[in-house]
């Protein structure tokens, strides 16, 4: 019997105690906008932030407040409060006194995030009101509008949810995510939301949140750009009787870090799925690394380069540009070790080209997701990373978006 | 008294006793496609070559033959010679041998480049005719036919060239270039190939030109992307009793810096202008840095960002993906001092927005040349660099290129 499950439909609400709602509050034109998360107990917090220079004023309050016990998020879409100043940190600071006041939370266990265009102030009578219309519509079953409520320029919503067991006991951990642009895997590149009934201490929770970002949502690019608001938080409230996380090696911590990376793996991958403009998702597997951050380098580089992604978009067997890729991650490999398949096609070996069936190669590239193997046998690092390609829509999207 | 002037229409074979010719030799269709460059005495050579892990053979020979005197260089496009193993290094020593052997020229004062597809042996029996051809074709008027030879997606051949005066005696450096795609400001990231008849010692020139590079080519962007075949190489053949450069700290070495600071300038921005797709320049100039390898750092992250790309091609002025770009380069400085300007507009100061006429943006981003300042007011520092916008036309060229 496998320990852990998908749970079809799940999302940020199908852990125990958890309520969401997500409502129309102006900042985008007749669109969910403004989500708000809650628990019903106090909750251990953990996050991961952008390492952009530039943090937004909501990513400053947040990371500032992770250590308290928190009770609620309110996340709006459509204005990032980003390079907004002092003012800006009132507002994000005004949101969560609000949001706390309507809960009868206290602000300090409250949250923020925002994402969306960067350099405006907040409207803070939409804002208030849409905090108040989410507070009003709370609900068990407010996940999928919630996670409506967080997009930008995604097409699709993005929610997750896996059940486990763990010495006989059940547990749920859920989530919601945002993004299809400024994705890159450098950090927590888009705000993403979990939810758990598990009881877990802070620092466990943190260090293995740190891990499954580390492996999905690191591993992930759009456009190689990290916003300024990017966020991961996951809440664990201990309710329902489920299951204690106690210790560091405990098969409980095991599971539980097996779910989360489940569902953090889930949500990175839906979000380049739906990558601004995407046509392809790319998922590449970096062999035969010396270590993961020279396999993670090399990844990087070749989901990044405009001349792979454009080859994927033609559907163009032009693996010559994915060497030229991986050989510009500044990591040291031998050129002439290295080979190349597309799906199950071997293009190069050793570091040259292989003769091989152009038909085969199009039947492989005509697909919606591509599997690429590189191979530098170099070592025993085996490191996975998704990727789009870059298509017309992509510069349609992106030509136009603030205006 | 200018000490400098430009040369109208000059080009490789500007400088006395080069020659140069431009042959087609079915390497694309129908199109110029292999180019011959000579100096009637041996020269001194010096070259700039790629960082990429992956070395074509024209580099790997170029790079082991710069120490000696060079009397000719052979260059065809259409075909990279890159990822082609031993048979690669063969080919291109064989083309060496050949043109050295129509030339009588010893086969190590010959070097070689390539440009085009990676990952395809080259059409040998072609290349020979071809070179035959050329050296059939050589000629003090044969610049303009060897910079069209040596394009490949480029719309438009590069020349420059430049007359200078040091102690009354004078001098001509001149040059071509190639490229619109794989251009990425870490190394000399295109063929380039720079004539003159200055009389200089090898180390010197080495060091001169290096200099050069660092300020012109390395501080341009197209796409993010160092090719495998990149180089610059200077010649300087000491012809028609020119200047000779004889010292560290003379007004001959300061003013040939000049002349071939203001040759690799030129050619750069040609380069940028005629990026793949391109409809726009950008000329961005990173002010107030603490070094210039910061300022260089954050000038590549905003001019390799898509988001800050596809904006200058919307015409929008978006000016907080500069700032999002500016904030991922890895670079410490102090967001709330950050000062942008789009032309004599400034749209953004401490680190937020102000309020702009956004007419008066709009007219500065309809512009085919669009410059921005980003004051860090950090230091002192100031640096130039060169880019391009991402248009639908750069997903067009690049989505098909190979087939």
């Amino acid at each position: 019997m496998s320990l852990l499950s998908k749970i079809e439909g799940g999302g940020v609400t199908t852990a125990s105690g958890f309520k969401a709602a997500g409502v129309k509050c102006g900042l985008k034109n007749n669109s969910y906008d403004l989500a708000l998360l809650y628990s019903d107990k106090k909750a251990c917090a953990a996050g991961v932030f952008t390492r952009n220079k530039f943090r937004a004023a909501p990513v400053i309050l947040s990371e500032g407040r992770i250590q308290n016990s928190i009770q609620a998020v309110v996340i709006n879409s459509g204005n990032a409060n980003a390079c907004t100043g002092q003012r800006g940190l009132s507002d994000a600071e005004e949101m969560a006194r609000y949001a706390g006041s309507l809960l009868q939370v206290d602000a300090e266990n409250v949250l923020i995030a925002s994402t969306g265009v960067i350099g405006c102030y907040l409207p803070m009578d939409k804002i208030k009101k849409g905090i108040a219309k989410a507070v009003a519509n709370l609900s068990s079953e407010g996940g999928k509008n919630a996670a409506h409520a967080i997009m930008t320029t995604d097409t699709v919503h993005k929610e997750t949810a896996y059940r486990g067991t763990a010495n006989g006991k059940h547990f749920v951990i859920g989530g919601m995510a945002k993004g299809s642009g400024m994705i890159c895997p450098d950090m927590a590149t888009m705000p993403c939301f979990l939810t758990t009934d598990v009881s877990i201490e802070r620092n466990l929770l943190q260090e293995t949140l740190g891990k499954a970002v580390e492996r999905t949502f690191n591993m992930i690019t759009v456009d190689g750009d990290t916003s300024t608001n990017d966020m991961v938080l996951v809440l664990a409230n201990g309710s329902n009787n489920s299951v204690k996380v106690q210790s560091r090696d405990s098969d409980e911590l095991n599971i539980f870090y097996e779910a989360l990376l489940k569902c953090c793996r889930d949500l990175a991958v839906q979000i380049v799925a739906d990558g601004e403009g995407a046509t392809k998702l790319i998922h590449l597997i970096v062999r035969g690394a010396a270590d993961f951050y020279s396999g993670k380098a090399i990844a990087r580089s070749i989901l990044n380069s405009l001349l792979v992604k454009t080859a994927f978009f033609g559907e163009d067997a032009n693996w010559g540009r994915i060497i030229m890729a991986a050989g510009n991650a500044g990591v040291d490999f031998s050129p002439e070790k290295v080979d190349v398949f597309l799906g199950d096609l071997q293009v190069a070996a050793n570091g040259s080209g292989l003769v091989f069936d152009e038909a085969r190669a199009k039947k492989i590239l005509e697909k919606k997701e591509i599997s690429v193997v590189i191979d530098l046998n170099m070592g025993s690092e085996e490191v996975e990373a998704w990727g789009c390609d870059l298509s017309y829509d992509y510069v349609r999207i992106n030509g136009s978006y603030r205006s």
